[in-house]
């Protein structure tokens, strides 16, 4: 089996990697925002087989990639995690109960046609979809002991997993991303929160983004998020200084989860990576390693289809 | 001076109250959905000079409330508070730095013709419009010690005052409120937390709060919220039930401002009186007495108008 397809399927936007498997190098890929949740109520229209549904829409785009390419993949197995195990996706699969290992030899897998889903996994009050496969590919960053090493990954609905000889043990959600969007746009503070712009290397963008984070250690949330306001009305703060008090403030309260001196593996893409590392330096905690959030994605499939 | 109007005009509603000054009894009131913030727009599309404009509109309220009840109310003065004195107000005001004496006597007052409009206040971080005014009218209730009183006022911005010998010297805003609003009807959250109903007798709902208030005062907020979701996903609780855990979380997260043993005077209206007075019986915060937000509303603005 020299490739695999690699299929991320989120609520808004498909993307589908085709990948050596030896090397876990990707090739290609495609994109389209044919979202699942669009699928579904698509779906929900027909009376076709849900699987078979879904599976049209995935061997279209495969088709397309084949064509672009030159490539024949009508063989090649696809592998699918995150949201096309819900309750919305291809097939909806009951989450694997904590632990599990990052071997990718003990996650809920179901086959259907050449179809490999990956289900998410739940501890006993919260749950992931998508993650578990990433914290399989951590497992070469990882050293195999008895001792804690924490994956903070980020997102709209960040997960922190606790991982203990190769196990993931624990984990808990936050809302950070989906506070910072509803924060941003539809509360009072939209008026007080800017666009980004190009300001990371801005000194004074840097500051707020410092202060926003210490606070976020220290104060209230209910309170400190208020303060993007006064920011803005007392202390002149520009809107696009201030959404990065907005964004520390979160960031800082997120990390409090996190204990003092605990070895953190962040698992980010470009929009996260810059924002959690600073925090983690202000907040002195220590990175061990920064791993990309797709190779992870794509390292964690390949654990999966090794083993499955 | 046999009576005065109390204006309370707020960003979507206006509501005006007609009151016998020597006993505070409120004898009839008007109320309409002509917010401020309209008002202000319809302003801007004129030439008017802007208080006239905003006169002009009372004095249409008073006109029906006079035509309605019989009463000439034509040489009646008229006190405002909160948004009138804003950006989009009657007359923007600058605010008054803290400390402010609760006998009225020193807050920011500005009197065009028949009305007087008092100005919020404002310490080196944190802005109130409104809020100075009921904080005036809880004077009766206080003791004049130099002990910390604290001022609690729900709303969709709370505001904690610290009161010491009869001056307001702190206070905090809170986004407890808008956080409910935007969590239950914007986030994921949303189709976890179902209508309210007339559950706040209901032992399960009421068990849902508690253990919310509880969240709010150990839990991480961006952790804790996420609980929403699995509450319903995992534990089955039904979104009519869960929305009081969402409800108890933001306002145990709020009254963790308070310190251990602190007297509390609850400042709330019918909507926020019994979930916060079980709040602080949940977490052991003496409450010292509840004072209606109406009642205090009106006694402050009687104060001002007395010194005035």
């Amino acid at each position: 089996m020299n490739y695999f397809l690699s299929c991320d399927w989120g609520t808004s936007a498909f993307r589908l990697r085709l990948v050596e498997t030896g090397s876990g190098n990707v090739l290609t890929e495609e994109r389209s925002d044919n979202g699942i949740a669009g699928a579904y109520q698509q779906w929900q229209q027909t009376s076709l087989p849900r699987e078979d549904f879904f599976a049209a829409i995935i061997n279209r785009h495969i088709d397309a990639l084949s064509e672009r390419t030159g490539i024949p993949l009508q063989e090649v197995p696809v592998v699918l995690s995150g949201m096309a195990s819900s309750s919305i996706g291809m097939v909806e699969l009951p989450y694997k109960e904590l632990p599990f290992s990052l071997s990718g030899t003990d996650l809920a897998v179901h086959a259907f046609s050449r179809f490999i889903i990956i289900s998410g996994a739940r501890s006993g009050n919260d749950v992931m979809r998508g993650e578990e496969t990433k914290a399989a590919g951590c497992a070469a960053w990882l050293p195999d002991t008895t001792q804690d090493q924490w994956l903070l990954m980020p997102g709209t609905h960040p997960k922190h997993v606790v991982v203990n000889n190769h196990q993931a043990v624990r984990f808990q959600s936050f809302m950070t991303g989906e506070f910072f969007d509803l924060l941003s746009t539809h509360s009072i503070l939209a008026a007080s929160v800017g666009d980004d712009g190009t300001l990371l290397n801005d000194p004074a963008a840097l500051a707020c983004f410092t202060e926003g984070v210490h606070a976020g250690q220290t104060e209230n949330l209910l309170h400190a998020a208020f303060m993007v306001r006064t920011n803005q009305l007392l202390k002149k703060i520009s809107p696009a200084h201030n959404r990065f008090y907005l964004s520390g403030l979160l960031i800082g309260t997120e990390l409090k989860a996190v204990p003092p001196g605990m070895p953190v593996y962040l698992v980010a893409g470009p929009l996260h990576t810059p924002l959690y590392t600073l925090a983690c330096q202000v907040l002195n905690i220590p990175v061990a390693a920064v791993i990309d959030a797709d190779e992870a994605l794509i390292r964690g499939q390949r654990a999966v289809l090794k083993y499955g």
